[in-house]
This record gives C-alpha cells, structure tokens and sequence, in this order.
C-alpha cells in the first residue's frame, strides 16, 4: 500500500508570484506544472521541472483553459476538438522541458475549469483522454476519483490515478462538496490527518453529511496556493509516515 | 545538387485568417509552422502539420517573439536565458502535433524581429542554439546564409540549413538589402525565376549594386502572407525543374 | 420613420485583417467598433473612429469577452461584477479615440456571446446597464429586438435600440431561429430586401415556420465579416430609399 | 513649499497579487494606477481608483507597454503612431473607472520600459505628450526630473511634474545611476529620510559620486512593490511632517 500526494505548482507569470513551491515539495511526490494557458511561463517552467528533479519529485503536464486573466478556474466555452488540441499544445510545451533536464514526463492532471467539467461532461473528458492516449498512453491521467473522466479513461484503457482532496468534503454521493457549502473546506489540521490516515487505511471518508463513503486513492491532492499550504504538507507526511503508508510517485504505482 | 523551398505557414490565429497555406503548399518542400507565440494556434498547428503531412512537405517549428499585437516583427529586450525558453516551449508545442501526426520534426526557423536579431546579434544565437541542442541535436537549424547564426550554428556542430530570399535584393556584403532601398523586394517573377537558377548552379547572385557575389543556400524562402505568393512559388518550381534541380526537404541534404 | 443600420467594424488586429470596413462604410449610418478585447487594437479602433467620422457615421462601443483566441464568440464564465467593468474598460478606452477625433460616442452593443447572454441572463444584462448607466446615461444600448437586455434597459431608463437582422430567420416566438436549422440564415438578396420592407413598413417579419410576427426595429444589423456584405449592404439601402424611408443613426431617432 | 508622493498601484492582475497598495497608501498623494497592458485589470483597476479616493489620494493613469510577460520592464520597437495610440487606450479606459467613481483623473505617468525610453527618446516622448495633449491638455505629466520628456513636454504646454526617486542613486549629470552600479538603490531609510529633506529644502541631492548636484521636484516616487515600502513612506512621511513640508497631490501644486 502506497500513496501519491500532488501539488499543482509552477503557477508564477513573469513578475507574479504565487504558491511555495519551493516549501511544499519536500512534503509531495508529484508535481502537476501549470503549462502557460491559465498560469505559468518557460522560465517558470523549467525552473520548476528543475525544482522537482532536485526534490526527487515527477513532473506532470497541468493543461488548462487559455484564460490567464481568469487562471483557469472559469468554464469557456468551446468547439470540439478544441480541448484537444489545448492539452496537446500544453503537454508538448512542458515536455519540452523535462527533455532537456532530462526528466521523464509521469501524467497529466486538468487544470481548475477544465478539471471539473471534465469531471462530468462527456465530451470533455474524451477529448483529453484522446489527447494523452495519442501523446503517449504510457502517461498516468490523474483525475477527480468517481469522475466520469476517471471512469473514461480506466475504460480507454489509460492508467488513471484517481484524487481525493484531504482538505476538502466530500457529499454522501462521493461528490465533492461544493465551495459554498459551510464545512466544504476543513481548516482543522487534526481534522485532515484523521481523514488521510482512514482513506489510507480503511478506504473510507466521513461524509459531510456524517456517512462512511467508499473513495479509491492513489493520489492526494494538496493545494499549494492556500498560505501555510506546506504546514498542511508536513503533518500530512508525518501522519502516513507514523502508519508506515510510503508515500512515492504515480509511476511506482501498480496500475491494472 | 538539390535544394529545399521553405515557407512559413500556420500563421492564422483563431477566426483571423492569413496566408494562402492551400494554394502554397504544392510548390514548397519545408514548412516552417508557427507556434502560437507571434501567430497560430493549437487547432491551426494541428491543422498544417496534417496539410504538410498530405502534401508530402516536411514540418519545422518557426517560434517567435511572445508578441501577437506585432506578428514577432518587433524587437522585443529579453534578459539572458528567455530567448532559450521561448524557443523551447515553441518547439515542444509544435512537436506534440507532430507526434500525433506521425511527422518527424524536420528543423526550426526563428521568425521575424527573432530571426533578424540572431542574424548579427552573438547571445541570440548562442541561446536559440543550445535550445535546439538541447531538445534535439538532430534538428536542422534554418539561417540566414552569411548570418551569425549560421556559422555560430554550423561550429557548435548542428546542421545548418543557409536560406536565401529570391525576392529579395542583397548588399554587395552579402547582407539583405533593407526593405526601405527602392529595388530591395524584387517584383518581377521573371527576374526571380534567373536569380533562383543562377543562384543554384553558380552560388552567386547579383547583388543591388550590380556585382556578382557569392551566397550558399540549401534552402530558398518564399513568403507566404504575399497575395499571389503561390504563383511566385510555381514559377520557381518550374525554373528549378527546367534546370534539372530537385525540389527535396532538407532532411534530404547531406549536411556535413 | 426612419432607420438606423450598424455593422461591427474595426476588428482587425495587428497584421490580422479581418471585414470590409472601407466597403461597407458607405451604407451604414451606425458603427459597432471593436475595443481590444475580442478583437480590435488601438490602430485599428484610431483608424475606424475616423474612417466612421469621414463617412458621417455614428460610433459605438462594440465590448466582449476578453478572449481573442475565440474571438468573442465562446460563452465566458464570469463572478460576479467583472461584466460591468469588462464592459467599462473597453467603452472607456473607445471614448479616447472618439475624444481625440471629436467624434460623439452615441451607443454601446455587446459583442458575440456577451450579446447572446445579455439576451437571455439577468444578471449579464443588470451588469452592462449598470456599466452603460453609471459612465453616460445619454448612451443608446443596441439589444436584440424582444430580449430581455432590451426589456430590462428600457424599464431602467435608457434609451435602447432595439436591433433586428434583416438576413437571419426567426422563430414564432420572435427569438432568432439557431445557425444550426436549415434556413436561418437567409443568403438570397432579394428576400432580404423584402423583409426590411415589411419589417420598416408594417413592423412584422414572416418567421421561419410561415407565420407573419411582430417585431420591434429601430436599428437593423448587417455583418461586416461575411465577404459580399457591402453588396447586400448597398441593396437594402436602395430598398429603404425607394420605401422613402431615411436611413439615419440612431442619435436622430427620438427615444421615449 | 508643496510636495507630491507618488506610488505605482494597481498591478495585480487575476489570482495575481502584487504590491502592498493598502498598507501604502496612507503616506502618499497620488496613485499611478496600472490600465491592463503591463499590470492590472478591469476588477484591480475600479478597486484601486476606489482605494485611492477613500484616502483622499488623487488618481493618475500608468500606461506601459503590451507585455504582461515582461511587466512593461522590457523595451519593444514600435512603429510610429502606436505609442500615442497605446497610451490613448490606456488612459481612456483608466478614465472610465474614474468616471463611474467620480474621482478626477489627475496625471499620467508612463510605466517601466516606456518611461525609461521616453526619458532620452525624442519621438517616444513626443508621440506620449501628443497623447496627453490631445486626451486632456489640462492632465499633469509625470516625468524624470531632467529627462527629455519633462522638457519636451513643458516646451510643449503641459504641466510637468518632475520625478526624483529618494531611494535611487543619481549621477553627477543628474541621471539615475544604472541599477548594476553597487550604491545605486539605498536601502538604508535613515540615509532616504536625509536625501528627501535636503531635496526639498534645498533643491540638492549627493550625487554616487559625492557632488551636490541640481534636481528639481515636484514629486517623489516611491515603489510600491518592494516589500516593506510602506514603511520608508511612513519614514519620508515624518520627515517631510518635521520639516513642516506638506506633501499634496499633484494637482494642489501650481504649474507655470
């Protein structure tokens, strides 16, 4: 039994900061770098490709709408094939990177909007699964665990990492809690630790509305832009370390 | 004795539409596809590699200046290291439409205000070619014939492909005449049709002050935003087929 | 009875030419001119605010969606109030260049999908009356004739030009029968020019399942981007003038 | 004997935050406000203009070049006519949000790159003074005290504010000292309280060199995004109080 934990990162923009990527990876396995559509440039590309290698940490490509302005977290609408062709751009731009640092490109994980229309539509989630099957099927998809996009993407045939969020609640359906919600996100560290131990070990979360539900992990997702993110990180990584639960890349994941 | 005819192509950017790519391609061997940066897009990238593939015309990345406003016509400062990036992230977008296109990625062409400043200017260069070093040092370098680019490029060891402008006048130094001299855009497709033949089976061209000089070219430019740009192009492929000269890819050539 | 007739204008962008301004300009009385963020650039909205000037004809503010790539016409999540000041910031920087050419900004009228939004959203709608309201209620807003942005700006007090398009089909219910079904948009001149007759005559359109509806028009809309649009252009203007009816913009109309 | 204190403010853009406007804007006079070509958006530009105006701080527009990428640090060519056009864009936009918050638009002051250029460019500096001039001859222009746009813009009829940066080393001939001379930003606040006083009282500074040198000022310029600026304008703040020098925006000052 092992674990993932994900961080997006990478998400700076010329003279911009924003996230600590530099304090939260020593607490993760996986980065998912944002690709220059909703956040990200080339130098914060490669720097943080770099970042990850020095950190023993894999590289994902994290594609997202081209709404810089909105970073990625507003619907737009668009054609089809367009999707596709997004995440084909985003994906060959970053391992552009991780082939000159001489890194292996690990998966690919939607950004924001994308992430959660793909979650539930259809067509959305086709066309990434097209785009990464047609890249290189050998990249882990990693994806909302119950999604339509996960359950897609394991029939297509790819090697999915589904995700649960530690920090944030889930309905009694096994669907996130939506932001609105008092409670949908849990700020208690305690709280969190309880949480990953028993999804870890039991496969299990409380819901919000106080039920046992059943959700597959392979991968935690941790949010680097919340200030005191790596806080989180750490007790994270203690809290498994003390269940004896390692915590390793995707790639070390046994995949059906 | 075989030579390579270039183009740039996939210029277009979402509903704005330039180049007559359609009407050029029959003509030309090389395709040089612009990656998003100072024009195209995913879906026109997508959309050229696969003309160029139907056409039998091999694909090169034309990565430019981060600036659409001007078409990478501008100069545009860069602190060290940027230049490097940009062309890596171009290169690596393009080449994802290449991979799911099952087209190799035959060279790269810097554009516009990029290329000029390659041209003469030493960090330039340095930069753009330790990108294509980097991320492929079988990738073919297309350069202005006599620039620093070119020779910087051919002593660091990577394959230079020295690119001569048909419709263009030059120095007596051998350096493009400024579009500014009355005379440096050569009109008449018949006098075209004489520089290209002299061009290929002596090397020398006359340059706008009237003597004779030497040129090395393995690859010819066309320009394809020209209107009538395509009849320029036919004109040429007949001169050169008239004088028993191959039209080939420079993938063709024999670089030493 | 007089009417106004407005065409988008001023959508080029950089090197990017895109509709026939200079043809059609003779035919219109009304200008939507493009303000940077679907498409336009500051040459373009200086250049077509005088090129509107030396026709006689009226300018607008023509805001969208920040997304050229798409061109304004994808559906755009927004939270709330960033309409309002999308459509701020782009009516104030077209009334720079109408400030400097002593030109009068006479109306406002949303773009693409923000239109197409505004028509049937509340809140869009609530959002760019706000934004009309608050910098110059004397500002006429064009909305499609019979949506609920014409309703809702009328019963907020201002002046609003209700718009129909004299080469688009339309339901029974009065709603614009969708690009999708066959017959929606009407391509056959001399139909086009019977329906602006009647629809300025008797005020009714013959909808596309044969029904004879009423339809309120104080502006009628051609557009600029189809290729030939100053042919149907010039022939509706023979129509109304042979109907003896002034095509006139809409600051000449009197507003309740 | 007035003094202006001025602070670029406004350059946070989407999910990106930068600069510390409201612990700042306490101590200073008048904000240059950031209008979406190198910083700022629509949301950051209301806001900030809000900010200001709830202090009793006068507004000015911060038109820089198109580079989001580069924060307008870069220099780009262009072409005549687009500076003048770039500028009119920006402030016209700034000037909507002004208009809707009832707050006079006080100033323009050209941001990073553009600044730096107008400062020794005769036609940049030309082409941002034909702007103003032709927007609102009654607008203050910010500029280097010395530079070639503050003569040419009094030459020309403007009003002109001469910038002095307290915290920047200065040549003997009245230029900034280049920022990769040791000494040429002075980070000790004691040595910036002095320099401000002696400039004020007696219209000197020290120059790197050691000479009392010659500057004229009607405003000082503070810089809003290193951290802990707010605290050396509390500093600058105190000491122009001590010294019995009121410091008042621009606008209270009186103009030749």
């Amino acid at each position: 039994m092992i674990i993932d934990i994900n961080c997006d990162m990478g998400e700076s923009f010329g003279a911009y900061r924003i996230g600590e990527d530099e304090k939260i990876i020593p607490y993760i396995s996986s980065a998912n770098i944002a690709c220059g559509y909703h956040a990200g440039d080339p130098l914060v590309m490669d720097r943080t490709v770099q970042l990850a290698k020095e950190h023993g940490v894999a590289v994902g490509a994290h594609p997202g709408f081209p709404d810089l302005l909105g970073y990625g977290r507003r619907m737009l609408e668009t054609f089809p094939g367009e999707i596709r062709r997004y995440v084909l751009y985003q994906v060959g731009a970053l391992a552009a990177f991780c082939r000159v640092n001489q890194v292996k490109l690990q998966h690919v994980k939607p950004h924001g909007a994308l992430y959660n229309l793909a979650a539930r539509d259809e067509n959305t989630a086709r066309e990434i699964i097209e785009a990464v099957m047609a890249y290189d099927p050998e990249l882990i998809l990693v994806a909302l665990s119950g999604s339509r996009l996960a359950e897609m993407a394991g029939s297509a045939g790819l090697k999915v990492a589904r995700e649960v969020f530690p920090d944030r609640a889930y309905l009694a359906d096994g669907r996130l809690a939506p932001r609105r919600l008092p409670g949908s996100v849990i700020q208690e560290v305690e709280q969190v630790r309880e949480r990953v131990v028993r999804l870890i070990t039991r496969g299990t979360l409380i819901s919000i509305e106080g039920q046992e539900i059943e959700l597959k992990a392979e991968t935690l997702c941790l949010h680097g832009d919340t200030p005191g993110a790596w806080l989180l990180a750490k007790t994270i990584g203690e809290a498994l370390s003390e269940a004896g639960i390692p915590i390793q890349p995707l790639s070390q994941n046994l995949f059906p």
